[in-house]
């Protein structure tokens, strides 16, 4: 069995990191046979970027891979991914999703689940404090991020 | 009545560029009140790029927009908005997708219409004869821009 604990921990120092720089803490890992492969976080503020979310970075990070590479890896992020980083997952046909938590946000999980996706939810409190502090800080910015 | 010829045309356009710069020609307008705000290609091939989509890199070049600007808008695409695209659409709420074919390629359409899309496909030749043409000279690429 699969220790996730070094994983959601290395999501949530690019969360960090992504707060640090005066942006929105969300981060993101792809692991492939216990190896992280890629990684990134939100990118809104620091590039300016609407589509850089945390696991959208990670993809982009990680880089032109083959497809069989994909379908072995794991997304981690600290937040449950949203419609946008949902659908990236089913495009690439990763088969398993490990989320921090999904408290503050909750995406899709239910029709990514129907299309064949394990995901699981850690309910991890470091990311759910992470969060609170940061859409209590920037309700507007959040907002903005989530299309609403 | 829009007509939607012009926009769809413009993404033609965008989709030419692209495979003129020797990449996938899906291209992609985001438009507000019968206005261009957002071009994209596909940037698979010349930016090394995962995500960048037609439609995603649209949304990019269109910038940070409020969501009230997202919520009026119509994205027109040469194909059928893939998983990720389909899902940045839902992200954003943009209300209105139209499609030039869905001959080559279809994405999750029908779940699309079911978050309360308003789905239109044209069946436009011009772009079945782009795709195939293509689809049949880079096999390869295109399979990797799907996650086959």
């Amino acid at each position: 069995m699969v220790d996730h604990a070094p994983f959601m921990q290395a999501a949530i120092e690019e969360a960090r990191k992504g707060r640090a720089a005066g942006g929105i803490p969300i981060g993101s890992v792809l692991v492939l046979d216990g190896e992280i492969i890629g990684r990134g976080h939100n990118q809104r503020v620091q590039k300016g970027s609407t589509i850089r979310h945390a696991e959208m970075d990670c993809f982009e990070e990680a880089g032109r891979l083959p497809a069989s590479t994909y379908q072995r890896s794991t997304l981690y992020s600290t937040l449950s991914p949203c419609d946008m980083c949902s659908g990236a997952v089913l495009l690439y046909g990763i088969p398993h999703v490990v989320v921090g938590e999904n408290k503050t946000f909750q995406g899709p999980e239910d029709y990514v689940r129907s299309r064949g996706v394990n995901v699981e939810v850690l309910d991890d409190a470091e990311c759910i404090a992470m969060m609170e502090e940061f859409i209590e800080a920037e309700p507007t910015l959040w907002n903005e991020d989530i299309g609403e």
